[in-house]
């Protein structure tokens, strides 16, 4: 990991850069991709699980025989290891549920908002070397606790036109309504244009290669939401001389590991600590099975060092990283100063990995600097807030007036006049 | 209005359809305007100023003097409005904040949301006939309650280069960082990308006309985030034997006069009350200034007739109405059943320009169907919710092993080693 030092505000910008990516080729690609599973539905998504999948498909649909199979499949061990981050995911989104507070803005004028779960979700699982059932956590348990009404999870098949067993064991288990064997942009256009089989759904949420979040980009102009844009994993860890520098070094890695395009960002006061981490990472990193990978990521990373921490957050801001640990004995003394950052891990023992899959919060954070404008998933992302009037009588005569100066004034004589009958009614 | 009577569900799809739009055209140009702005920043605003708006501009940011003398063209009648509409608006925004609420997943592990203001977000408030200064009131004054840092404002100049003082007095009232005369796609350009004059920001709000729009959907290209997805504004109002056809006429027209792409939905059960309101509508329609408007809108609206007021909810609901206007005095019985509405409005004494100007309510809001997976503005349109964790080493010890067999399933090796070496460190 390179090091600066005290590196300049105006270099800063720089330093916060991520990898830039060539998406100009991926547009027609995925356009292609989109407009035959508009056009062709079902038949398409066939087609693409033998070319992209190598599996031939009997079904599209998991069966319930495949998640009978499934929970024979899966160890009673592992089975409690996620209803225990089940149990801490569902606990921390049912509280941020909100109760309808009604608000007498003036006497008679009564507003209040109500959440209302978007009734119609479809939940994207990449394929690939590793089952990714947190993240089926992450989204499907909010979305139940949001009582969205249909939940669509789509994933590819391997070559023998499966579904590893735990993702099917965790659907199930959260209640995902359907399953289906659907990877890769295809999915994004079956969830956006429904086919004969794939229901339409109004939001879609979850990571995907660069494909799937080009389509997710792209289906958007369909009217479909997203969760949020999607970049590379990163971490940045604040550490000063209360660090455990194995476990920062720890830490550091396991963002690593994620892929060759996550970027690792440690932050010190102490050059003592940067030292021993660096000692460290050296020494970890040759005992990963995904050795290569990390390795590879943390040459895009880089150590910055500051005289002093507060400065070392103002660069963390300014960065807005996605996961912020601040391995500090002192961490409760920086909250106030954090402005940018998905979600913050504080402490010696708050280690990424918490987060990612059992102290409750979610894993779907911004990336990419997006933690600047974008929150992480959370119930929020689940619902709609409807906002509610009621006037009275004596609420319209109070605030009528108003109502009737302000149109005037913009011009719009009908809303005017919407006020003027009632309020002449009342004179009566 | 042409009217159906009891459609069949296999319709509905057909009669929710918003207008459609060939936005092909505008593709084109408004990349051009934003690839202009963004390498000639401030050069290239003046001579858009002088094209698009017939003005020569001296300065693109509106001076003190300006604002100061814009203070004296406001009649205090209109100030005491806005000053009323102002604080209901701030009453309602500001009881939508949340305390961080620290919750313990796990003997050990907490877990808490924190909201931070977006540092830097943009308004657009469009020119034309009708100074639409009720719109900053909707915009700054959440911004305000949310602490954001900068709150700057773009707004076209008449052909003398003068800002309506109306939103300048606005403006400056409710603490609008810097007001530029800056309109179109340009402005939405120059927030997206920061000109020598205007500053970068994170999130751009505000209605506009087909160029802003076709503009905020592009720039997100880049990184900057936008309020929603915008449309044609409409309402949907349900009226039974209970309304008063004098005031459903007002609303439909309040809402009709917009534009003449406006939508206009009558939903009754009430053969009866929807000849009256016609009546009223021929009526009223005649006595407007916008007439000519509000009869184009009218031609395409819908008057729907179902033989139950709970179809007509069902309806609604399929629809999807950024404003529903339950016109019954039994309008309470129905709140549980609406699950897809921007705003809604009860009774007959609760105008849709009661929330458009001074309830307190926002009156930016999902159209076009987005009620079905976005929520109006709201204080959580400024802030970003950032979680936080802690563990504290029992806590670790509680979820560790979880953690371990997860990561272990998910084969993420350095995702469990960061737990590892935390639980042997605790184990000596």
């Amino acid at each position: 990991m390179k090091v600066y030092t005290n590196p300049d505000k105006s270099t800063w910008n720089e330093l916060c850069r991520r990898a830039q990516f060539d998406k100009s080729e991926l547009n027609e690609i995925v356009t292609a991709i989109l407009e035959n599973v508009k056009g062709n539905k079902d038949e398409a998504l066939y087609a693409f699980a033998e070319k992209f999948d190598n599996a031939k498909l009997v079904s599209l649909e998991v069966s319930n025989e495949e998640i009978e199979e499934a929970k024979t499949q899966v160890s009673e061990e592992l089975k409690k290891a996620i209803e225990q981050a089940r149990n801490n995911i569902d606990v921390f989104h049912t509280s941020q549920k909100e109760e309808p507070k009604i608000i007498e803005t003036t006497k008679g004028v009564q507003c209040w908002r109500k959440s209302v779960g978007i009734e119609k979700v479809g939940l994207y699982i990449p394929g690939g070397t590793a089952p990714l059932f947190s993240t089926i956590l992450m989204l499907a348990v909010p979305a139940k606790v949001a009582s969205c009404n249909e939940i669509v999870l789509c994933t590819p098949p391997n070559k023998e036109g499966k579904v590893n067993p735990v993702i099917l064991y965790t659907a199930n288990l959260v209640g995902v309504t359907k399953i289906f064997k659907v990877g890769g942009a295809q999915a994004i256009g079956a969830m956006t244009f429904g086919t004969e089989t794939i229901p339409q759904v109004y939001k879609i949420f979850g990571p995907g290669n660069q494909f799937v979040t080009k389509a997710k980009e792209l289906v958007q102009e369909y009217g479909v939401a997203i969760d949020m844009p999607a970049g590379p994993s990163e971490v940045l860890v604040i550490a000063d001389e209360t660090s455990n520098p194995s476990f920062v070094a720890a830490d550091l890695l396991s963002q690593a590991e994620h892929g060759t395009d996550s970027q690792v960002i440690l932050v010190s006061n102490n050059k003592g600590i940067i030292g021993e981490i660096e000692n460290e990472l050296e020494k970890q990193v040759n005992e990963l099975p995904r050795k290569d990978i990390a390795q590879k990521a943390l040459e895009n990373s880089r150590t910055v060092y500051f005289d002093s921490i507060e400065e070392g957050i103002d660069f963390s801001n300014e960065y807005a990283p996605e996961h912020l640990i601040i391995a500090s004995e002192k961490a409760d003394d920086f909250i106030e100063k954090i402005t940018n950052a998905g979600s913050v891990f504080l402490g010696n023992y708050s280690c990424e990995s918490a987060g990612d899959y059992a102290s409750g919060t979610n894993h779907t954070l911004p990336t990419y600097g997006y933690a600047k404008n974008y929150s992480g998933v959370s119930l929020d992302s689940f619902v709609k807030k409807i906002t509610f009037q009621k006037l009275s009588k004596e609420g319209i005569q109070n605030i009528g007036n108003t109502i009737e100066l302000m149109a005037e004034a913009e011009g719009l004589q009908a809303h005017k006049n919407a006020v003027t009958l009632r309020l002449k009614s009342l004179q009566l």
